[in-house]
């Protein structure tokens, strides 16, 4: 036995794989494509005519660098947001953001808070820096302000996680109730406020924007509603000091630049977004309407998926799930306890819904079986 | 005054500014975009058509996140370098790997070893998370792999850096002599071998691939002689113990999906790398003439770029490099002792060097008048 480098005691004591699999490792694994991608909660109506010609026509200018200022896409930001360019930070998806946001707040043993079942990614940053992930449960299928306030203050702790619609149960909270909870928030405590599907839900749900808050950070990306999950663009939306230490560590010409030149485009062209948010919505509804039709319930959604309530235990519903699956459509499901009873659906083109709403009786049929 | 959300102690002591500053940033500084494009050590003769067709293909998949396993191009690099799929992960460009491996071997105050003058984004890493950074001196403009050994040895350093063929001067080391410093490491140092540069370099500079050892990491990437630096796609090739640990942090759908699609059909158009070495060499050739009209040498090359040696001292240099922005021509310079007294200048297509040929003696008038 030769000697090795030395992992630092963190990263030793991290778990050795990790529980991010994908689509195409599940086909690989059946031997067999999926016909409904309906799982990762992508945008499955695909991005604006305008953005794929904005990829084409950067295409030549691959062997170039971004601009690591990402000042194009940050002035088109600021001016949509009404706030200052310094007020945005631009990084790979909410992923990369959440990674850098607790980052820069967690050290070894610094408590956590987040709902237990909210984003999993999240929970993988701050077990990554070793921070110490405090949960609370949610209640009524909603993650709850005021357990996380309570587990804020009984911990002290600096950061908070909330996604507001949430993933993945889909329901989410009105404006006053999360400006109530930015009210009540220690000023020592960061609120990361994952706003990931907010163009899909109610603007009454969607707070205006203050950015004269050092401890608030809200994270949007172009992912879901623009349609470039692929592309691996987000950014957050905060306080000048705050945005600013992201320059510390963040990988300065980390970004695609054609990722960059979509982005743009896709902000740019908000007539499709409206389009799509119309698309969604009736996507919802017909899922609804498909989950009724097999006795079945969802929970209300704002997002770009449906939470189906199967109706008995969790173990079930992992049933349906692994039948559904069985059946090439791709879906996914909440782990927690309660919420747990329910499987994730999300949007897609009519085409993916026929598939699903072919299958799920004999899905729902061999699970009540097993 | 308010209080804020505290930053950890790590993060508080890091600077507030880090250079990196790019052409874009200057570009809009001076309010002129350059003519030249040749201080990053692009590809400006760009990537092949295959790859540039591949991107437009996959442009309407920009919904869909990639394959976090990343199985297709790990498939292809393996097969192609003759080693397993997992003795390899990818991630966003080398930039992006050097932050993972760091962040795998540093914690605070750990030593880690390289040479002054050396990548500086190694170094940004390093710090970023706390590393002490021990640097020894180039020796005739090359890494001195016997100083990096010693200092590694005293200061019993886990990790140390290499860069063959270096950045920023260009020269580089014969495959025994980096298998001699490899034979001679502790096995409890992981020697980062950057190779960059490797598909421009003389096949005698690179060492057989041997993933049998623990301690040693090599860091490839599409970003120079493929062309592809804006679509951010590195990879690193290693024993698998050590490559499995990055499944353990990285982002594991961090990756964009075009960026994979691209840097497969770069891989798989091997004609077109042969005839962009080809071109590299006779740019490199053709700055060297350039240099020597102006009464100026060069350092030999192994990579995309040359460096240029303006007879005298660091601030001469500089100010030569000024006068070529001042001219349209986007330049860097190597900034340590010594090293400092040189330009570099990365290859480009003729258009490009034509306006360097041109603005060089004016831009040596005006620095040695300065």
């Amino acid at each position: 036995m030769t000697a090795r480098p030395p992992f630092t005691p963190l990263v030793q004591s991290l778990p050795a794989s990790v529980p991010f699999v994908g689509p195409e490792a599940q086909e690989r694994a059946r031997g067999r494509n999926f016909r409904a991608r309906l799982g990762a909660n992508e945008n499955g109506f695909g991005p604006s005519p305008r953005v794929k010609d904005a990829i084409r026509a950067a295409a030549g200018d691959a062997w170039k660098y971004a601009d690591p200022e990402h000042h194009e896409l940050k002035g088109a930001l600021a001016q949509h947001l009404g706030v200052g360019t310094n007020n945005i930070v631009i990084d790979s998806g909410i992923d990369g953001l959440l990674g850098l946001v607790v980052r820069l707040i967690v050290s070894e043993g610094v408590p956590v808070v987040t709902s237990l079942g909210a984003y999993p990614t999240f929970n993988y940053h701050v077990a990554g820096f070793g921070g110490r992930l405090v949960t609370v449960p949610y209640v009524n299928d909603k993650e709850d302000i005021q357990s996380l306030l309570d587990a804020v203050r009984r911990e002290n702790a600096p950061l908070v996680y909330l996604a507001n619609p949430d993933n993945p149960m889909g329901t989410w909270w009105e404006a006053n109730a999360i400006n109530q909870m930015i009210e009540a928030l220690p000023e020592t405590t960061l609120l990361v406020l994952d706003e990931a599907y907010c163009e899909t839900a109610p603007a009454s749900s969607v707070p205006a924007i203050d950015v004269s808050r050092p401890n608030v950070i809200r994270m949007r990306t172009f992912s879901k509603a623009y349609g470039l999950a692929g592309m691996r663009v987000g950014y957050a939306i905060g306080e000048e000091g705050l945005i600013n230490a992201f320059d510390k560590i963040r990988n300065h010409f980390g970004m695609n630049r054609l990722a960059m030149a979509a982005a743009h485009a896709a902000l740019e062209d908000q007539d499709y977004l409206s389009g799509i948010i119309e698309q969604v919505a009736e996507a919802r509804e017909r899922i609804g309407r498909i989950a009724a039709d097999n006795g079945l319930s969802v929970l209300p959604s704002a997002t770009n998926f449906v939470a189906i309530d199967c109706g008995r235990d969790g173990a079930f519903a992992m049933q349906v799930m692994k039948e559904l699956i069985a059946r090439d459509v791709f879906a996914r499901k909440p782990m927690s306890p309660i919420q747990d009873r329910c499987i994730r659906i999300s949007v897609g083109p009519a085409e993916e819904l026929d598939v699903f709403e072919a299958e799920l009786p004999a899905a729902l049929a061999a699970a009540s079986e097993a």
